[in-house]
This record gives C-alpha cells, structure tokens and sequence, in this order.
C-alpha cells in the first residue's frame, strides 16, 4: 500500500541518490521542506536547473566557473609562474580561503585509481605538460591529498615533470595523514603551504 | 575576490539551509551534483518543484497526500475507530513501516513547546475532538515520541480526552527514553504497539 505520497518518495529518491544521505535522512530533509514554505523547494530548484548552464570548465586551470578564463586565471595580480596542482575543485577552494596563495591552479579532477579504471588519461595531466611547454612557468606545487591515492598521484607528477626545466614542490608536512586536504583547517593548510619543500626526485 | 562561481554558491547557500547540513556538506554536495550528467540535477530540481503543488494535507487525518481523503484514510479495510496520534508525518511512516498497526491516524503536526510559543491551537487538537466528536472511536493510541515535550502533548491528551467515552492507549514501554520515535528500528516499534497499555489518568 502507498502511504508515502508519490512526488515526496520521489524527491525521497533523489535526495538518496547524494553520497552521504541515506533513506532516513532523505527522508527527513524531504519532510522538512514539505513543512517549509513551497519557495525554499523552489529557490533550491531554480539553482539546481541553474547548475550545469552556467558553469564551465575555465581552458587554462579546469576550475569550474561561470567564465572562460576563471577570475583567477584572468587576474594579472596573480603569480602566472607558480601552478598548484590540486584533485579537484573543492580542494582549490579550500585552498583560496587560506589568503596565502598567490599562484595560479591547475585542477586534475580526480586522482589515480588504476582499480577504478582512472589512469593518467582520465586526468588532467597531458593537459599540464602542454601548459608547461607553453612556457613562463616556474613552480609546480603538488597539492594532491596526503592518502594513497594522492601520494601515489603526486609521485607519478614528479616523474612526468623531471624532464622539464622547473622546481617542483609538495605541501609541508603538517597535514595529519590520511587528512584529504579539504577538510584541514585553514591555518594549518595557510602553514603548509608557506613552508612548501623541494622535491629531491 | 569571487573564486567560487555565483551560480554554485548560491546552490550551497540554499543547500546550507537545510537542517543538519552545514556549509562544508553543502559544498561537497553542490560539487558532486556539478561533477554528475546535469540530469541528475535536473531529476532533483523537478522533484522539488512538483513537491508544494501535487501534496495536500488530507482533511481526515492531516497526513500529506496527493489525494483527500488520503490512501489510508479511504480504506475501508483500515480499523477506522482506532486512532493512532503522532507528532509529524514521518512518524506516521515510520509505524506504517512495521506493518502492524491497521488502524487510522491523526497528525498533530507538532508537539507542545511553550518555549516556542507552540500551544494547543498551534497544534491540531481541536481538529481531533471534533474528530472523536463526529463519533464512532473506540480507541486513540497516543504515538507521540517519549521525549520531554512528546510526553507533555500526550499528557495533555490524556486530560482533554477524559471526557470522551473511549479507551486511551500508550505505545508500550520498550522504546528507550529520550529516542525520537521514527528512528526506533521497525521491530521494537512494532512490539511497542502489540503491547500498547491502557492509560489510568
């Protein structure tokens, strides 16, 4: 028997379809917006169907945005020469809210994951070599996490970028292990990244 | 400097006002959805449009329903001198998940919070005399949450309902103290209402 009406166990559905909502908390956000006033479920509507039209990936750094190239790769203030190279778009923003970096980014989408079928060609990485034969760069910093994956990213970055003419450094050690980068607060990430060390390779 | 895109903030704004969603989920989620076919945040957003205009509050019992009467409400199978009055409608969803109870419901949507300025006529007490009023109740199951205020309501009830000729009824111990009833596990709320007690005011 239907006692849960139809359009509520659908959005019920959907919102269980997000990583880390299960049924009983789909169903409890779902629930709270059918208490709420219809134009809180339609303001968050109205941004979802917004979502996808208006952000694209920025050519220079891959970082979603709204322009083409991103504020921060059209800012002349920026140190073009210096390219953090961070998994994905959350982690450049944690990145930004340090204030401290004053580079540029270049954003891989993901790391590698041989299990997951994710190799070098599902990253962002043939996309970095070009850039840095463009030329004018002069520091790779690797931001990847500290977990396996992103150790083990980083560690295949160094062996890409030997051949080319530029330092190439990683994130101090201050970051808890294991840490995604993401969720460190943002005095340690700030700390990291001043005290940033060269890779010996 | 604006290195988040407007377009995605304002959907992690929207995202934050959800409850037990803080601004890192809400970044994480809105990110996710950007990351996915825009499909997907095309499904949710027309969940949440649809919802407002299709769900009702059924005039018998107070659930949301896309129908008046609602389905359990319109059941002629369904006990309709039994009563069973909850606090919220998934409270009502979560009883309907064990399978037991046949009987009907009535939603007070809310429980007594003077605090909150939340008195008898913020909740749909009235609506319930009038129900037993109307005649042909046998029994009203009190189903409200064994917290403080849950309690208090049914305590409440207790008092207004002396009146009525009519057997009032508690879920059974067995729940444990201080749980919100629609995160108790399906098996103890189902024994709770084999074992439902008489109530000797």
């Amino acid at each position: 028997m239907q006692t849960v009406p139809p359009a509520l166990e659908r959005l019920i559905r959907e919102l269980s379809r997000l990583p880390g909502i299960g049924p009983k908390t789909a169903t409890r956000l779902a629930l709270y917006l059918l208490r709420r006033p219809a134009a809180q479920a339609g303001s968050l509507a109205d941004c979802l169907s917004a979502l996808h039209g208006s952000i694209r990936l920025c050519s220079g750094c891959f970082a979603f945005s709204e322009t083409d190239p991103c504020p921060i790769c059209g800012d002349a203030r920026r140190n073009h020469g210096l390219v953090c190279v961070v998994e994905q778009p959350g982690d450049m923003m944690a990145i930004e809210k340090t204030g401290i970096f004053r580079g540029v980014y270049h954003i891989l989408h993901g790391v590698l994951s041989p299990m997951d079928g994710i190799g070098p060609e599902e990253l962002k990485i043939r996309e970095l070599c070009e850039r840095i034969e463009r030329g004018n760069l002069e520091e790779i910093l690797l931001a990847t996490s500290s977990t396996v994956p992103g150790e083990a990213t980083a560690s295949y970055l160094v062996e890409q970028l030997k051949k080319y003419d530029l330092s190439v450094t990683r994130l101090a050690c201050g970051i808890p292990m294991g840490m995604d980068i993401k969720y460190a607060d943002r005095h340690t990430l700030g700390h990291a990244i001043e005290t940033r060390r060269g890779i010996s390779g």
